[in-house]
């Protein structure tokens, strides 16, 4: 069956919207999430423009799906490096928050763009979908820290995971200067400071933060 | 002189300017930094759409003047709260840094669009005097808080200050949902969990930063 032909059978449409995605997904990874639009996702796969509504309602949906699954990604990575881990440091537990998440720089770029426009920006069960399964993701997270962490009970996991995510969304972007800015740190390096290295300055906060809520 | 008239003097040039960064503020503070457009602030002055570009190349330009002016605002209210104290312990110290950076909304929210997008949009010029007058702005601020903690160098004082402002900006987002977003809490309040209070969150993560950086 050409490309061209619509996608008849449900495994068909399951197939092509999942094309679609992992196409949003490259280009996010290659170039930016603000690269990511309609025309380039159907470009990549073949599609004519018009046709991409069959199976996403707006980029934005798109995004927030990427997003969605960096939700499921960031706990399995954190469930991989806390495995049988019991009575943690304060300093580990930070380095398993900021390896587990700069390990996923796509999701550090997404979270700025989900608070930011994304979950406004989709219809009500897309929302509701979204945040179902961000929720289901963090408390297994809370979970996961309390149990191998030394020091840390829930509320404090809480503000580790909210620290987690504004650090990782924010250093993130500090450490990937665009057009103009990139071209002004070719010419003065100093101006970048040590902003570029994400997963370091990453730790450097966490490591902060964790040793203040274990030690109060 | 009516309005549609050319300002044709240096200081009606730069009353027009400064018109227009107000409209600019005033919009971005009433609805959000989204809303700040190029016809929506020339609307608001009276100013022919075209005209613009007379002051300003872009609306970036003109979002990244109000976050310059931000940073000018945030060193002023640090440097209130901390006048004349010493010794200060990190939960004081953590209280100065979340209420001198809450009381500014703006500035939080621009901190996400200048990462994002602003500093790369704009030209060469734009782009290095933001980054010099933020760059002593945040260099003042160390200053005072190495002064007027106790225990924290300016190595920490640096990590509190990225801590800083990777939570403003992105708390700030949590804190005010948008649309779709806005109307699924309506409908489910449990779902905004505690994200709405941005100084009590801002807080929160501050205080465990200054804790861990003050004890080690």
């Amino acid at each position: 069956m050409s490309v061209t032909q619509r996608a008849r059978s449900a495994s068909d449409k399951a197939r092509r919207r999942a094309d679609l995605l992992a196409a949003a997904r490259g280009i996010a990874l290659e170039r930016s999430v603000n690269a990511v639009t309609l025309a380039a996702v159907t470009a990549a796969v073949g599609l004519h423009p018009s046709a991409v509504r069959r199976y996403f309602d707006s980029r934005e949906e798109m995004l927030l799906e990427l997003a969605r699954d960096g939700w499921v990604d960031w706990r399995a990575n954190l469930a991989r490096i806390l495995a049988g881990r019991r009575g943690m440091p304060a300093d580990d537990v930070a380095e398993a928050l900021s390896s587990s998440l700069s390990e996923l720089p796509l999701f550090c770029d997404l979270l700025t763009h989900v608070v930011l426009s994304l979950e406004g920006a989709v219809r009500l069960e897309r929302a509701r979908e979204y945040k179902a399964v961000a929720a289901e993701a963090y408390d297994a997270m809370i979970d996961a820290l309390v149990a191998s962490a030394s020091g840390v009970d829930r509320h404090a996991a809480h503000v580790a995971m909210k620290a987690a995510m504004s650090s990782g969304a924010f250093l993130f972007q500090l450490a990937r200067p665009k057009d103009t800015l990139r071209e002004l740190y070719e010419m003065e390096p100093g101006l970048a400071r040590d902003t570029l290295d994400l997963r370091a300055q990453l730790n450097e906060v966490l490591a902060a933060v964790l040793r203040g809520l274990v030690e109060s």
